[in-house]
């Protein structure tokens, strides 16, 4: 059998270096456990648009339809702010979850025991928190039609198209279940029925998709404002969370801040069984581009690893390395390996992004 | 010259309850401080249904265009949920805003230093926050056309607008650097301009009225969801927030929560100066109606009166009496009486609603 293939794809800013930390990984599974990824690289973002004009070259585009699974790192900053909408970095990440068609965006809140202080809530509310939204990737406002800046009369309008087709909804549903199935067995769904006709669709075929394929989940449906709230008050109460496109973008983020430790999360969007049985993947970290720390080496590979962690168990069938992998990222945190942004008030001397990503394959 | 006019829409829930102690505020204005309003009452929401089958009547409507402010309670309840979409309480509400056309929704959220261990961050996080979110209020997806649910081939879709007019953002924005103004100067827009052309729109015009009128105010930009982000990680960041109706659903909600006590934030909705030169303007709790504890008088009417409070300064020009009665309120809690909802891990005995009125209008 072929090795399994990976496109990566480390974007602008502080993409490169997280992702050169996790090419040692990637190294050390070849060479210590004897799995090997067909690896190729290729531009998505600004660095794209700098060499092509446009922020994903078609051959990439088709590529990433051709891989197993592709590794993003992270795309945008300040010198890209003024371009075009059409061709602006995140343009690039949009097509690749449109055209790969990545409708179930996974993204995992979990609070590190080690790293419970980071964060600005309280320690007995996010102490052990463990919460998977999964957000729809491919449709909603985000991509719907009508969409622009018109002129009516003698002002302008901006519009933006809000879309849900019942099968759309149905596909994240699933997605969202199966998941509760192999967690806690709890799905919130959210949305603004009380508002949105959307909304309302949305509702009905979650709780139609539950009542027919899945009974034995347990179900409860919430108001997005709603869901922003109890997330502050109390995130500990949810297990899985399964939002719309634009909801899930607001929600996952705040819920992510909970953790107190950006630098940390993963993401995984997942779309249809390819013909040999894989999803169509994409894996890269919650964390954007941070221009204002790329290229001093202080950046915090952990996100970008366990992102790859992601792909060995929903890409690769390999839940047991991933697990190892999650491990010696435990691990290398009890030791008190820190970058930057891990620094404690107490304070002490942070490691580099490289430093960090060797004490992981040590730990491996 | 006639006394000023009060429209009371007590709603549902504990809506009524909350309203009583207002009503007992509004009695103590009169006896002692030679104030009087001319205050008349009506319904909205479920009991309106329950009594005209609609949640707003034609005539409530007309009357709450010819007050000078309306004071709402709160809308909604579980007996309404099935109700269709068209006659749920929710669009009692949304009719108000919508035709006394409210476009500026002032959403603070201050915590109050004798309750900062209730939020769910850490006390030095929000320990004398005081932040204001200014919320477009009468348009974008609330209120875009068109909308609903309708079969494309051979499935349901669902379809909602969001929709924005230069003219539209441009009061609003006014709305959020007049407050700077008498603030801390200082205002944060938040949009998804990255993905969004409306929101694209929102960001060139809040610049522009900037740059043209307001050029001595600080006004950043930021996307929506960093904007959760930043709430959750360090909202003493931030001074005057302006954004959509969706995006400040969700965002003023978060903010609100940050505090800990929910029962404790009121809101403003302000129009256009009518021909007295008052704003149209509508005053209501940030809290629901909370039907699991409506007519048990356990009720924090605190926000309600705070409500109030706002329509003395925004409506009546009356600053120094709002400042009376949230330094009345300031004392009691001082003085450690607690509502059920704000009682600590210590315990201790709660008041009731209203002893909670009493103990306020003593205070005054
Ligand atoms: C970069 C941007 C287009 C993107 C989004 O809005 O989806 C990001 O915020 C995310 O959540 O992945
Ligand atoms: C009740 C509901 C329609 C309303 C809204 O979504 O605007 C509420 O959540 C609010 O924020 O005032």
């Amino acid at each position: 059998m072929a090795n399994p293939s990976l496109l990566i794809l480390a974007g602008d800013g502080i993409g490169p270096e997280v992702m050169t930390e996790v090419k040692k990984v990637i190294a050390w599974m070849g060479d210590k456990r004897g799995i090997t990824f067909d690896v190729s690289e290729d531009l998505v973002g600004g660095c794209a648009y700098d060499k092509h004009g446009v922020p994903l070259h078609d051959d990439t585009m088709a590529k990433a339809q051709e891989v197993d699974a592709v590794l993003l790192g992270a795309v945008g900053g300040p010198k890209y702010d003024n371009l075009d909408f059409s061709v602006k970095p995140e343009r690039g990440l949009l097509r690749l979850r449109k055209e790969m068609d990545l409708f179930s965006n996974l993204r995992p809140a979990q609070c590190f025991d080690a790293l419970a202080d980071f964060s600005s809530l309280k320690k007995d509310v996010v102490a052990g928190l463990d919460i998977m939204i999964v957000r729809e990737l491919t449709s909603g406002v985000y991509f719907g039609e009508p969409r622009g800046i018109f002129t009516e009369g003698n002002e302008r309008v901006g519009i933006n198209t809000q879309r849900y087709t019942e099968s759309e909804i149905a596909r994240v549903a699933r997605s969202a279940f199966e998941l509760a199935k192999r967690r806690n067995n709890k799905v919130c769904s959210m949305e603004k029925a009380n508002v949105m006709e959307s909304g309302i669709l949305w509702r009905e075929v979650v709780q139609k998709v539950h009542d027919e394929e899945y009974p034995e989940v347990e179900l409860s449906h919430m108001y997005a404002d709603n869901g922003a709230m109890q997330l502050v008050r109390n995130p500990k109460q949810f297990d899985v969370i399964v939002t719309d496109n634009l909801f899930g973008d607001l929600l996952s983020d705040a819920a992510a801040m909970l953790t107190g430790s950006l630098g940390m999360l993963p993401s995984a969007s997942l779309g249809a069984p390819m013909a040999n049985g894989r999803p169509k993947a994409l894996y890269e970290p919650v964390h954007g581009s941070a221009p204002d720390i790329a290229g001093q080496g202080k950046a915090n590979p952990i996100a970008c690893v366990l992102s790859f962690a992601m792909a060995l168990r929903y890409s690769f069938d390999l839940g047991e390395e991933a697990t190892r992998l999650e491990k010696a990222v435990e691990q290398v945190l009890a030791d008190g390996v820190r970058t930057a942004d891990l620094m404690g008030p107490e304070g002490g001397v942070p490691v580099s992004t490289s430093a960090m990503g060797d004490a992981i394959v040590a730990a491996l």
